[in-house]
This record gives C-alpha cells, structure tokens and sequence, in this order.
C-alpha cells in the first residue's frame, strides 16, 4: 500500500517532492495536432513550445516529475493552480477529477501489463486538459501511451478530427484498457487458487489468500475512486469537455463498473477460499485423526489381555490349561472382529 | 466467470471481434408486419431487406456475430453507432441500456434451459430499437425467441397490433422467463444440497457449495445491472418507447426483482451451507473420538494393574495369596465400573 | 421457498393458472354498504351484483382464483388490466402495489395463525380498489377478514362512514395484524432455541437453527416489498386513496416497520446462535478430551515403570531387594502426586 | 425484547391496553407557567385545569396510563386523534414523531439509571405538544423529570422564557441524557467482558457475550428510529417548533448521533469477543493437548522396549548379559535425549 | 474509548467542566496580522486584546479550557452561543461543524505524533471562524500550531494575505497532516502484525490484534464525522467563508477521504489477520499431533506383539523356538515397514 509521507505544517501548495519512488530526469515530448497538421518534437525547455491555439492541440507529455523546479516553471507556462501542482507530485494521490477557473485534471493510477512480480505496483498519471492543450505528467518513462501516439502519427480515426477533450478520453481509455488485463490476471490468480486448494493444497495458500486480498484491496482503492472521478467529468458544467465526448466517457465509465463488479466477485470468491482451504485442512486432519485413534483403540484392549497373562500370580489356573495361549489368541480375534464391526456400523471405517 | 480480452489502445469503436467463443456464419432472417401484414424471409444480403415503414415492424434476426464485416455493414445500413457495435462484438458485456441519437439498445444475456452441464452457460444478446425497426444480434443459431416468431405469425395477443417497442418488450420477456428456470433449477440445488448436508454428508459437498456459489455470483453480475437496466429503459425520455409498454416494463422489472430476492435469498443459504457442512463433520468427528477416547482411558489404568503384578521383584507378597488372582480381576471390574458410573454422570456416554 | 412455474414464452397477461397450491371453486360474497344501508350477499353470478355507485362501496370478496374463465369474467365485468388479472393469478408474486387506469391493486400475502405446522404457508391475497368498489381475491376461503365484515354489519367504527379506500386500509391492516402474531411466533421459537442451546443443546439444534432462518428469510421476502409497497401507495397520486385515510396508511407502514425491525433481529440472533452452538459443542468436547487425556498422561508414566521392572533380564538388583516393590509403588506414587501438582498449577484440573 | 400482543381485527385507535406491564393508578400533575408566574398542581380531574392560554404553558404529567377511560377523556379533553391515543397505550411503540392537526407527538423509551438488574428495562413515555401545552404520559411513577421541575420552579435557565416547545426539548433532552448512563454501562460491560476473556476466560463468557449482544440490539431498536424521529421534528413543517428551539434540537440530535456511534462501536467490540474467547479457549487446548501428547509420546516407545525384555522367549541372549539391564536403561535414556532434542528444534516444546 | 459523563438534567449550555483528563491553566495568545502588519502577544486578560477590525484577523489560541469562569468570559466578549460553550468544554464531542448566527465552529480532535505510548490519545480542538478573528480552544498546551505560527511571522505564503476563513483552513490542515502520521503508524502496526504471524506467531497477537481493532475503531470514529463535517462546511451559506478558500477546502477533504480509504483497508486486513493467525495456530497443531499419533499408532501394535510373549502360559509354543525371539523382531520390523509405508502412501508422512 502506498505511503504518503508528509512534513505536517507545510503551507499547501508547497512543491516539495515527498512520495514516489520511480525518479528520473524530467522529459518533455509535445504532439502539436490538428485534422490536417501534426507535428512531434522532443524539447527540452519550454520556450521551444508552439503557442496554443484554438485550431490545433498541443499535447505535452511530462516524463519524471520530481524536478520541483521543472514542475513549478511548467506550472507557471500554463498557469497551473499551487494545489494542482501539489497533487501531481504527490504521486499517492486518491484518483480525483478536479476543475480549476481555466483547465480540468484526471488523476488515475496507471498499470502495467508486464511488470510481472508485483502487478500493483505502477504509477501516478495526472492529464490536465486546458483549452487547446493536454498535458500528461508521468512518473517515469513509459509506453503505454504508444497507440495513441501511433494514432496520432497515422491521422487514422477521429482522433485528430476532434479536439483536446478526446485526447483526455482517449488517454484515459488506454489506461482502463491496461486495468482489464490487471483484473484478469486477478482473476487467474483466484482460479489457480482455487484449483490447487481443491486439488493439491499446500501450506503457503493461506499467505497467498492474504496476499491476494492485499492486492484486491489496492487495486480496490484506485478504481472506486476512478469511478466517480469520471463520473464527475460527466457531471461537470465545464465547457473543455464537448458534448460528443460524453457518449465516449461513457464507454469508460462502462468499463470501470465493469472492473469493478468482476473485481467484488474476486473479492468475495478469494474470501471464500480461505475458509475452504481451513475446512480441507480440517477434514483431511479428521480423517488421519480418526484411522490412527481407531488402530490405537483396537490396540489397546489386545495389549491389556496380554498383560493379564503376564502377570506372575502364583495361583493362575488359566496359565496351565494346555488350549489356554490359543483361547487368548481367539478371545483377541473376537474382540478385534467385534470392534470392527462396531465402528463399521457407525460408518467410522 | 466470462473474461475480456481486449488489446489494449485500439481506437474505441474498433470492429475487432475479441470474445466470445460461439461462433458461426452469420445468418439473417426478418419479420416485416403491421396488424393486417406479415412477412419473414432468411436472406444473404442487406440490400433482400424490405424498406423500413412507420406503419410497420421490421424485425432482423441476426445469428453469428463474429463476422465483423458483416456486423460493420448492418451497421452502416441502420447507421448505428460505432461505440454500440464495438458492445455487440464485445460478449462479455456488461446487460446495460443505452441511448443513441436514433436508436436504443438493451444488451443482456440470455440462458438456455437445457444446457444441462454448466448452466450459466449462455449467450450475450443485443437488441437495438429504432423507428420502425427491432434488430436482434444473438451469438448463435437458437431457438429461444420461437414462440415470439410463432405469435407474430399466428397474429394471435396484442403483438401484431402494436409498434415496435413492443417488440423490445416482447424479446426481453421471454429471456426473462428463462431467467426464472434458471434460478428454479440454482434453488433446487441449493436444497439438494441441503438435503445431502443434514442427511448424508460427504466430501465433495465442499466443492459443490463453492461452484453454486460461483454460478449464483456470476448470475448475481448478470441480473443486478439488467434491473437496472429496465429501469433506465423506463426513465428514458426517448420517444422509441409508447407510453402504454411502460406497464410491460413494468411487469417485467417485477420479474428482474423476484428473481434477485430469490437469488440472494439462495445465496444466503448457500453461504450458511458451508458453516453447517463443517458443523456437522466437526460433530461427527466429536463423538468418534469421545467414545474412542473413553476407550482407551478405561484400558490404560486395567493395563497398568496387569504390569504391576508382571513386575518379577522377589518380593510381592500378593503373587502369593490363593485369591492373588482374582481380587485383580475384582479391582479390574471395579475400576471399570466406577469410570462408566462417573462418565455417565459427566454425560460422556 | 414458493417457486414461480411459467411457462417462457407465453404472451404477457395469458390466464394460465401456473403456481399456487391451494384450489377450490370459486366464491363470490359481495357486502353494499354505506352509512345507513347494508347488504350482504352470497351469489354465483357476477349478474346479480348491485351496481357500483359513488354514494355506497360494493364489497366483492372472491375465494378460489383457479378458476381462469370466472376470474376472466370477473376481469372483464370490473374492466381489470390483464397484467393485473395475470398477478392475481400467479399466486407467487413479490408483494406489490399497482396503479391502473380506473383501479389501483395491492398484492400481499397473508398468514393464519392456526396453520401450527409450517407456520409459513400462507396465501397471497389481492385487493383492488376502484370508484366505489373493493375486490378482494382469495386463494381458498378463510375468516381472517371476519372482523372486518362484523364492524360491517354492526356499523361500530368509522368503517361504515367511509369509502372504498379505507377499506382497504381496514383489510391490509388486519393482514399486518396477523404478521405480528407470527413474528412472535419466530421470536419464541428463537427464545426457545436460545435456552435450549445454553441449556440442553441437542444434535437436532443445527437443523432447527438453519429451518428458522430459511422461515425468516422467507417472512422477509414478503415484508420488505410491502413496506415499499404501502410507501407507494402513500406516494400515490391517484385520487382513489382520500387525504383522511393517508393517518391510517401510516399506522400500517409504521406496524410494518416495527414488524421489520424485530425480524432483523432476530435473524441477528439465530444467525449469532449456531455460532453459540459450535463453541459450545466444541468447549464440552474440549473439557472431556482434557480430563481423559490427563489419566492417559499419569498411567501411561506408571505403566512404563511396571514394565521396567517386568523385564527377564537375569542381572536386575532392584528385583532381589527387600523393599523393591514397595519403593516401586512409592515411585508410582510420586510421580502421580507430581503430575497431579504439576496440572494443577497449570490449571489443567 | 417487548412483545407486542395484539388481538387482529380491532378498528384502528381502539383503547384497549394490550402491552406494557407496569401499570398503576393515573396520577395527573401540572404545572402552568410564564416568565412571571408558576403554579403546580396534583389534581384528580381534567375540570381542575386551568384554561389553556397562548402566553402560559401548561404541562399535564400524566403517570399510569393503563386506566383506557381516563385517557380516552384527556383524549377528548385535548382533541387527540384516536390513533394517538392507541399508541400512546401500547408501550411496544417504535419510537416515531407524529403531527396531527393540532398536535405533533414524540413516542420515545425513557431509561432509568438505577435499574441495576435489567439495563434495558424502561417505560414508553409520550410527549404530546400542542398551542400552550405539552403532555407528558409515562407508564409508571418517576422521577426523571425532577430535574425540570426544579428548574421551573426555581425559574432559572431560559426554559420559563420559553414556550411549550421548549419544554418538548428540555424533556427530551434529560430522557436522551439517561441514554448516556446506560451506553456507557454498556461499554463498561464490553471492557468487563474484555478483560475478563484476556486474563481469566470462564465458561459463562460466551453467555455473557450473548446476552450483552441481545441487549445491545434492543437498544439500537430504540435509540436509530430516535435519531430519525428527531430529524423529522426539524424537518417538520409544524408551527409549533419555534425556529430557536432548533438550534437546541440539533443539539439533542447530536447526542443521540455520538450514542449510537458508541452502540455500534460496541457491537462490532462485543462481536469480536466472541471469536477471541473462542479462539483463546482454542489455544489453551493446544497447548494442554500438546504437552500432554509429547508424554504419551515420549513414554509410548519407552514403554515397548520395556515389554521387549519382559518377553519370555527361552532364547534371548540379551537377557543374559551382565550390563544388559542398564544397557536397556541407556537406551531408553538416549532415546527420550533425541525425541526431547528433536521437540525442541521443532518447537513443539 | 473516550466516556461522556454527564450529570443528567441540567440546562443546555451549562459550563460544568465535566469530561477531559488534561487539564491545565488557562492560557491565552493572540496574533493580529494582515499583509502589512503582524502582532503576536501572550495576555492574561480579556483586556488586552485589540479590537477586531474587517481589515486585519484575529487569531486566539486558547490553551487549557477546564476554567469554566474564564471560558464563560470569553463566551461573553466574543458573543457565543450557550450550546457552542457547552461543546467546547465537553472534550469527547463527536467531530463537527456548527453554524450560530455571527460565528461557525468547527470542532475536531487532534492527535500528537510524539505520543508513542498511547497512539490515539489526543485532544479536541475548537476552531471558532467569526468576522475578522479566529478563536482556537485547545485541552493543554501544544505545539502542533507552531508551522502556522511561523508561516504568519515569516509573512511567507498566502496565510498573511487571506482573511480569517484562511486561517480556519490552515488549522484544520494541520490537524489533518497528523492523522496522516497516526494512520501511517497503524499501517504499520498492521503490517508488523502480518510480517509476525506468518513469520512467528506468538501467543501475545491476538490480544495485539484486538487492540489494533480497537485503535482504528476509535480513530474512524474520529474521521468519518470529520469528513462530515467539512463537507457541510463546504454547502455551508455562510458568509464567513469565501469562495477562493473552497478549494483548499476540498483539498482537506480530500485528504480526509484518502485517510478514511487507507483506514477501512486497514480495518479489513486487521480482522482478517485474526482469521490467519488461528489457522496457522490450526495449522502449525495438526502438524504437531499428526507425528505425535503417528509415533503412538506404530508403537501400540509392537508394544501388543511383545505383550504377547511376555504372557506366562505354560503352553506357548513360540517361546521355546531357537528363533523365536530374532522372529518377533523379524516381525515388529515388517509391521513397521508396512506402517509407514501406508502412511507415506496415504501422504500423512
């Protein structure tokens, strides 16, 4: 679970980097677009921006975002509310959609379909939509905006027939994309739970429920949140996001609520297994419990016959009786038969 | 549980069949009629297909979704929405209603009352109502819509007499009904289950709760946003639907709500199954080890009186005695019989 | 849990008796009355009904729906819905009210206080309300509604003074009045299950705890909706129900209510006490386990020590000593006296 | 928890007292009041009162309700509708807020802090607000209000300068007040319980546990429908409530808000103490089992070898050794070094 | 827990210091400041302070509220509301925001992160927002204001250029900050707790669970009104607050919301850690007594072989064989044999 550390008392707004642990050096990639112009430049100070214009969109990619100074000037170039800036760099944000006087801003957790050992970890992307600009702050270098950018190139689709609102969406469409194969590796993971506790379970099944459960809630606390932040951009009065737009958002509110239902089953089938691995364990335990307990009571009356004959009394007639070992072993066959019958007739065999 | 699986950063709307897996070619029939008028054919080709009318129904039945082609072409014929036919391709669908300019559609899914083996089984089916026309995808050839067919041709109700929201009605009635006999035959094993528990317990009944508590989950995720659905359906202030369907709809989100009282009732005693299952071993097992406990604790002190009297020590004075012998066995019953006294007391026996 | 048959398929408002156990003729009782005049009858015609007048309430009471043609006639005389006349039928219906054009129905299920066995059968009763009439639709003839008819004939109360909708009222009421008696029902049930279990708990207490809350999820199924059901009928806007009676409309909901809360919780207790079960199962059982394995412990010392001195070995001097045996059974002695101290002190005795 | 015991079929407002066990002679006390004037008066008959004015407040103390025809004349005497009355006779009421035409009435459970054995025992007391006065029924003779009593006579505070609604408040609030003596013997049971469980568990805890928690839910039976009832009072439309007075109300809201916060904190406590009981009955087993079972199992093989050389075989050249007895000593010593080496690295001892 | 005591039935708004351990003199400071100007000065008397002006703030921390004479005192000169008195001085109030007719308040608790011992020991808080001052009730002395303190002197942020609203904002962050380190220190605990129990569990969790579960209980009890709170401060009408301070507003709140998220997930793996720790203690005990019964069920059988040749019968062909004794041996070793390999096979090896 991520950790927010915070020096209490800073005045709000203060851009100092607490939190994220993923650094580097900022990058900044702009896309200038529109239906009949593209163009994509890496820069490396602000100055080489074109201006923004009505007719066209700048998308401004920010890679790495802990150079506080780097951020403040970006802020300044696109006067950037204090506490909007303080949010993206506290990279434990809660998903949120925020509205300022001149730009909106999604904040989301973004995935990764390959980072194989721990499948939550991933990192805070926060998409500010101005008029005519985009601006995506990432925490570090990644590729998972790739298609867009390939779309973007090709001019195929809407995408460049539409303005800055549609690159938000279809930003944030990308990243939901990449929650689906999260969930399903969730899911596989249940299943292969389940399968093995029903099949072959083994003691580590208990800490890979608990595990498990970890990472349902994590992946829990982003994607409620995301929920109702793109609920709230439908809601919103603001004038960035086009009428056409919301038939789209839609589809990724869709998408969301579609997560987050296979996401409670998850959750609520993982919850089960625990109890179903306790009851296998229990039941296999009964069963061993109870053929050890039955030997030892079959056993132990044997024993005690025996220890009769084996005490020295002078006066025993039985011990002079020449068919007295083989009455023994008879009465100790009876007994044996007996007992077994009896504990056949209760179904304990 | 059905899974997505999408290639992440396709362009939304993309025409790329990524789920399902009962596919076919795709088959078309239609029904055109109005109270006096009826036609149906199976054609090959959109340009068979008669003019759309105010004054009549025209209903396409579209079998085999899988052709993205094909689906693409009816979509351009009745201009459907790309976002709506990306949702008809995609059977993994969460059952929604939704708006669009000239249309509305209702996706849901449909079960079969005889697939016997895995009953939730099922197919997605998307139902699309636009001015004069209904069209229906389903994912494969079936045979669940027949006795629609058979009143439309029989002109026997009131289905003849009335537009095409009507027939939106009709279709999700019947997929409705069949939700009945599914949840009929998910409560008939919960009190098979039941039944065997208090009965004749064994140890499969474990895993058969946990796979009717995964058909009940999965179930649960189809019928809770259908509710929801139906209920849009009837906030909506699309004029596709007349005033007096409402009361259908109305009927038909009884349906959707007896349906999901029963399911979480089910659910209910499903989950409290398990507790009672394990209950039962846990008392079974109890008495098993009690009553062979309580043999071996009468044994144990018998057996050491038989060792004392087998010790060889030179002197003991009681290996001499004439009645040596049977006062062991004296003190023997007596213990035996003060210990089932005192068990007995205790209500161990 | 009363299972719904339909047939799928069947067009919406069919008259096909479905479900519903109870069958017998059907019969007609009709009460005329209003303040100053009374009349009651029995009859087999739907022909020898007064007509319904604004100045008086005619009072149908029909016993025995099965009959599809009678109940169709009595439809077709009173100008019912067929949806309306189809909920009638299905006699497992989610407690509801409905309005209609002319009419507005409220569909609840009603409880006997005699039926000692399965104190949940019951039957489902319909009321219609129109201008000047009331229909009441029984499934078998019962006297449950017999106090209301003697307030009839003996014009005590407000009753005769009022129109049709406080008859309704008056009729609801004295079916609510019935579910107090069973709540009460389930909370001694639920008392007696408590002391049983701390008491005297026997094998049988699991079985009866599960059938207790299969009856109280069953009660509660037919509760919850008809809270709902009589909020709506408050909320209503039809002009059917006067402001005078909404006072009266509120008693009932509050009984409802009322009734609601006690079922929860006594579900919260039932659910609470086959948890008491199995600790309390598992503690007796634990408290002969320990007793019995604490005289395995002390005998299984002492019998080690007979053996020891059991063994044939020809060099043992502890066999030729005078005080051999005594100072054997000193041994034995301490060692128990040790034991005994030692689980004492631990608190195992 | 109260049983309501009614007889089906009575019209509505009948005056037939049906629960409530405490029942005594009505006693009727009243105090009439201004900012300049104070009386108080015991009387036997409602014609002893004095003339309801606007700028005085009456309020009639009315003790012992069980006496049907006294109320039905205070009824008549006040103008209150029949279906007050009726719940003011049957002490099993929810507590609700009512308005009536000229009346509004608050229903609530009054507490008492000196009834040591049964906490939740209590009385329904009724408080009736009308234009000049307020009625005060309670069940049986008490002095909880004396507070206010005080108060008035001594004409301190502002409650002399203030209307009937005022008093409605200032009783409602020492009632409320009582709530918190009895909450916080409620925790002090919940930390009893607790303290008792972690140093010295005893058998009747799980009883204990289950008595607390029923009375914990019969108390939030009665505090939840206060909080709402409160609300409705400043929701309520009535001219009666002065718009000061809500600002107090808002107050005695929020008490009943941090009462029930403690209720359900308690609950979740008291629920989680019962697993901790369990779970520490569960362990001390363990450990005893434990122990005792290395005995048995140390002394089991001990015992064998032992009954190796107690065998009576003509040819056992052990037997005959010089050093064979402490041979077999030194065996038996070896072998419980090794088993006690191999418990200890197993951690089982 | 914190308890409320109160003695029932005295007037709202009485200044009886009735709850709260830290009790101290009372001590006051002020600061008055606006862009240009800033005062800061510790008084002993109500005197000294300047006057309150629209143009300046001014800021009084009150230190040490038990002093109900000095409290009344600056009630007076500040001109609040008896009940808001009341709630300053009652320290276990629930989080809230009161709106009076000159003045809000907010009232909160604030914890200490140097409070190692005891994590949610704290204090209430009471931020007093009026027209150009602040008042701030403290229980004892702190430091956790002294960031603002210096914010103000330094002249550095916006804090000197904002009217009082800002003030009460920069308050409650600071508050706010802390939770951050308490809701970090119980994530902590949480995962100290996981790491042992699944590492080495000892006897001391559960009790460590428990308390923990306490812990976040009482904490949440302490947050989720607080949200509340400032979400009403946010609908709020009133003029106090201006519009630029809602945006830092919704900071804080977002801030609580984040903190409120992290506690449920905490509250939820906490509780599941209970479940864990008695399965592994299930667990790691199974282990145990399966070995320990295994050792008793192979040695029973051979104890019983040698008991047989150690009875004393005259007749016992056995005993006088040559290799009757290497025989038993022979024999015991194949039982042995045979044991384990059945063990191993049934997989209980």
């Amino acid at each position: 679970m991520p950790k927010r550390k915070r020096t209490p008392g800073l005045p709000p707004g203060s851009l100092v980097k607490e939190a994220g642990e993923f650094l580097s050096e900022t990058q900044l990639y702009y896309f200038n677009y529109n239906v009949d112009f593209f163009e994509e430049k890496k820069i490396t100070s602000l100055s080489e921006l074109p201006a923004i214009s009505e007719n066209s969109t700048l998308w401004l990619n920010i890679e790495g975002i802990h150079h506080a100074e780097a951020l403040k000037e970006i802020g300044d170039h696109f006067k950037l509310h204090p506490l909007l800036l303080e949010d993206i760099l506290n990279t434990d944000q809660r998903p949120k959609f925020d509205e300022f006087e001149d730009v909106v801003a999604l904040i989301l957790r973004m995935y990764y379909s390959n980072s194989s050992e721990n499948l939550l970890e991933g990192e805070q992307v926060a998409i500010v939509l101005g008029k005519g600009f985009v601006l995506s702050f990432q925490e570090k270098p990644g590729d998972i905006f790739d298609p867009v950018r390939e779309r973007l190139r090709k001019s195929s689709g809407r995408i460049r027939t539409r303005k800055s609102d549609f690159l938000l969406y279809a930003l944030t469409d990308i990243i939901i994309d990449h929650y689906f194969l999260l969930i399903e590796n969730l899911g596989d993971k249940v299943e292969f739970l389940e399968e093995e506790i029903f099949s072959k379970p083994s003691e580590d099944n208990l800490e890979q429920i608990h595990v498990l459960k970890r990472e349902l809630l994590t992946f829990r606390r982003n994607t409620f949140p995301l929920r109702e932040a793109i609920s709230q951009i439908q809601r919103s009065p603001t004038e960035l996001i086009e009428v056409d737009t919301h038939r789209f958002l839609t589809d990724a509110y869709d998408h969301i609520i579609n997560i987050i239902d296979l996401l409670e089953n998850y959750r609520e089938l993982n919850s089960g297994l625990k109890d179903i691995y306790m009851s296998g364990v229990s039941l296999r335990m009964n069963k061993i419990m109870q053929v050890l307990t039955i030997v030892s009571t079959i056993f132990i009356p044997l024993t005690f016959i025996a220890g009769i004959y084996g005490m020295n009394f002078e006066n025993m007639p039985e011990l002079g009786w020449h068919y007295g070992y083989m009455g023994v072993w008879v009465i100790m066959l009876l007994t044996v038969v007996v007992m077994l019958f009896f504990f056949r007739k209760k179904r304990w065999l």
